[in-house]
């Protein structure tokens, strides 16, 4: 079927090939016009303005935006005019689920339609398949279905579930890697949650290895000093592991095997040290929306917030909490701080 | 080769299933007599006694002990008298790395050496194959190659790391399942962080799922008193969420998908509401024995602890500390407990 | 000076009777009429209505508002047709800060001033003094100083800090126990984060006294099984603690002294095992919005986080997580739930 | 009484000290000649070597070690040869309980008695006394209560608990600041959570103060970029607040006051940047130790591994950790890490 796309960075550029790949029509815009060109070379039809954009468009209208959060709203607002009613907005980029529930009631009661998607997969995205969750108006986000079956991975791109296999001869969409979760904002509410858990399961590999990676520390010099712990057994700490054949063989019949730990392997099988990174890791918005929820909500996540304060204070985010500590140690013990550890 | 299996629980006797499906030989013992003729009647040689079995075995023995940790010490020292110079002790059970050293020290100077042997892959074993992180002597690991190569996956199992492709066509131990991680204890300690991330990794999934399960909470009506916090936006939680088709459509192109993932999507498609259980979740040793030995390397861990401390809270191990909250509650602000949440 | 008050429950009545012992002239409404005449006994001037309330006060008026959050908002639109310009707003509540700015930038525009004040003390209050938080323009949350000085502790309630000994002779509003923080919501955004920083300190009590309770762990019997993580070493946890007295104990001299051990102290004293409370521990918002407050900054909390999550699972609300668990267990490893720890 | 004191450190010269202003007679021993000169001048007996010591000592002997924990047993092997059937040894250093219950059956068997004293009271004790934790046989603790009524601070120096005053006319033992907690390691084990909760109750001011310290984060500038968390509402976060001032207020009135708020109220007055602190906190062994007692025990304790792991992560030890968190998000969404947050 016939798609809009406005946002062509990286990952709107590779959903519109794979649904080029298939067969679907594509009518592309973006600020910058290589990025329309790249796409009109594999078969998109261009448009050199957001009017030019929608006058391609065949009503009713499905536009999918798939831009900066920031602006998202802005871009809705400049195409708002152009649209006729029935048409369609898909908002496909990151935000935040408040801004689909205001976004939906908003634009319904001018005639247009609002759906929501979350989309994991990354760089890997084009030709792995974009695993999607949508929200909106049940009998709009199926008539979409066509264009979500094409940017998913697929009923084939894993085992079924041993349950399924028994219980039905019938394909879920579930199971072919788009799922309706419910109404405005219920795409990017599970999202949210998927990238929440995503920290949680980062943390727990990357805390893992930081154990591996130092399970020598007994066979060093360990300073003898009222300002560092003891280490009792030196002899339980003399181990020079191989990190990159461990997350290798990990990857083979054990319990924690994982796309994540594929891309880890991969990554200290090219450099075991990680010498190229800093640490100082990012977060980008829906660790912090994830927390926030689960307070709304009173459910507990020491796991998904602790990741989220792992990346904090990897930008030393913590400094002045342990200017505090170290201030009082001084204070009620006359503890001067050491100048390393 | 041939092997000497002593302890025919499950794992043990689908281990030397495995074994005798790759026509090694395989001498079996158990204390329960029906698991030996199981064995037998697959191929095994069976054995009347420790003596018995020693005596079947061809020098040097090599002999796998599958047996619960506590009563392992004693087997070995049943063994003991039994053995020739040069035999092997493999230990695949979940001892402590602590105890690897200490046996390993103890057993060299006796002429017999001994294996640890990390062992991932639960039930599903057999058919999957074992992940398989090895400490010991090299040459003595390496004697044993054979014997590992078919307990574990292989490298089919999974897809080659990209880097590793572009890099060498040698495959190595650890692309096939199984790797000799160092000396005495580094396979149990090995196998010990993996356990400790996979209690990180079980938390974050089961975290998220919980925020998606009161999705809804705004729908209810919500009590208005000075002991509940409020809830400001209502509308931000009306969703009624499919736990099972969610966890399903992360199983395709998502960042997040893992075996875990794939049995929590099983069992959820089985079970929406997961009614059969009652929340009380063991641990069993391996994921405390990680915290421990991070703190004793000065290594952070909030995820995995936060993991390991939510199963004790899961018993109620926390009831005390929370009465003591109530009661400093009670003391500075007149705060009465309420009887639900 | 004179003061209005508005809201008439425990806390609104103990400032009322401070206020009243220092010679201030309180009017009182409250929407119950025996909380006006009790304080009509001890010299306050009641009112019937708020019309009457607001008329009994000389211009500009000074109004004190000591209501639940959820009511004070009403409660403003009530008084706004029956103010002057130049009126004076405080609210002593436990308002969200977010609503003190909105609150501060719509009534100033009104002609009328807002004050928001954090309020700690708890039922001790009337007789310690109320440790006061202020946000508000500065000219106007002066000229409320005398109020402030009276309900709050004074200098004497506690020994001058060195530091300041040494520096000054001029002792500042702080070491009254009052303080002007900053504009519209500084007040209740100090207060906010005190309670945070309440919530972390009980739980490290509850916490360690838990570790206490829980010493003598060795001296039971312990279960064997593979569910049940071993205890290597039951010598030593042999101990019968006292808690009431070691709680007593750590008043005196330790590093940990505190008002919050004190009530401990004195609540294990009286129950030793506490055995009135259940354990459910109610939240009642600044616990949460610090922690919220603390992610939009960027800031690292796990300790605040760590000590709110265990309210939120004293309430259970972590039992769909733990399901979970248990049934990823049975998924992978075939273990069954024991019934009970 | 007379005491003879090994160790003249801070700690143990200013315990004699105290016990001389009570007229207690101290003979005291030290590697530094100087240390003991110095207490000479105050009144205390001097000794050229262990040798000369003991015999300045009568039968049954009190000898008081204030030492690093590394070398106690050293002193002790030295001492022993020296001793007589009664007499007794106490440890007042910060010696891990497992080493007390262990020195505690290894002395009694050879006719002397062992007491460990959990000594809380840093640079301060002198003047304001020392909280005592104990633990030994109960006849032998009772037979130094004289000792432990000088050191410890007195029952005037806290105000009593209100149900003791209503319940008893007779003044504990805590009360005075000294108790004798249980069996051998029982002082130790105390007051070996009593660090723990330290650590604790110190992160939880830690966290808040930096929530303060950052509350002008609106008013900045916000990098606007897809790894930059968007600030949704920066007029929230426009405060300059005034820590020392806030920290002083506190003190007066509030739920959070505390010994350890005293000194960190202090500290921001001298120096409210804590500029000459570079943050980097040091851990000494106790808060290590609390959190592996809790896990033997099944004890959840997240706020105190919350605390601990923080001094950790203060010293960079969390930076392999982070670099597997950068380079998986590199591998999953081409992330690329920035310089600053």
């Amino acid at each position: 079927m016939q798609l809009g796309m406005v946002g062509l960075g990286r990952m709107g550029s590779f959903m519109v090939q794979r649904l080029l790949r298939d067969e679907h029509e594509c009518v592309v815009y973006d600020a910058n016009k290589q990025n329309i060109d790249e796409l009109i070379a594999l078969g998109a039809k261009g448009s050199s303005s957001l009017q030019d954009f929608v006058s391609k468009l065949a009503r009713p209208r499905a536009i999918w935006l798939m831009l900066p959060a920031a602006i998202t709203d802005n871009v809705i607002q400049e195409l708002l005019p152009l649209l006729s009613t029935g048409d369609v907005i898909i908002d496909g980029g990151n935000s935040h689920y408040h801004d689909d529930i205001r976004r939906g009631a908003d634009l319904i009661s001018k005639g247009i339609h609002y759906v929501d998607v979350g989309t994991s997969g990354g760089v890997f995205g084009l030709d792995r398949g974009y695993c999607l969750m949508i929200g909106g108006e049940k009998s709009i986000v199926e008539s979409l279905y066509p264009l979500f079956a094409t940017l998913a991975p697929g009923a084939g791109s894993t085992q079924q579930s041993p349950n399924r296999v028994a219980a039905t001869s019938v394909v879920s969409t579930a199971e072919q890697g788009f799922l309706h979760c419910g109404t405005h904002g219920a795409g990017h509410f599970v999202k949210m949650v998927h990238n929440g858990i995503e920290y949680g399961l980062m943390a727990a590999y990357a805390e893992g290895l930081n154990i591996l990676q130092n399970a020598n520390i007994g066979a060093g010099t360990h300073e003898i000093d009222a300002e560092t712990a003891p280490l009792s057994h030196p002899e339980h700490y003399q181990y020079g592991l191989n990190l990159p054949e461990i997350a290798e063989v990990w990857r083979r019949g054990s319990v924690i095997t994982s796309w994540l730990l594929d891309l880890t392997a991969d990554a200290l099988h090219a450099d075991p040290g990680l010498a190229k990174y800093a640490g100082r890791v990012s977060d980008s918005g829906e660790g912090r929306w994830t927390i926030m929820a689960a307070i709304d909500e009173s459910v507990p996540t020491p796991v998904l917030s602790a990741a989220l304060y792992g990346r904090f204070a990897s930008r030393d985010n913590d400094e002045f909490a342990n200017k505090v500590l170290s201030a009082m140690r001084a204070g009620f013990g006359g503890h001067v701080e050491k100048t390393n550890s």
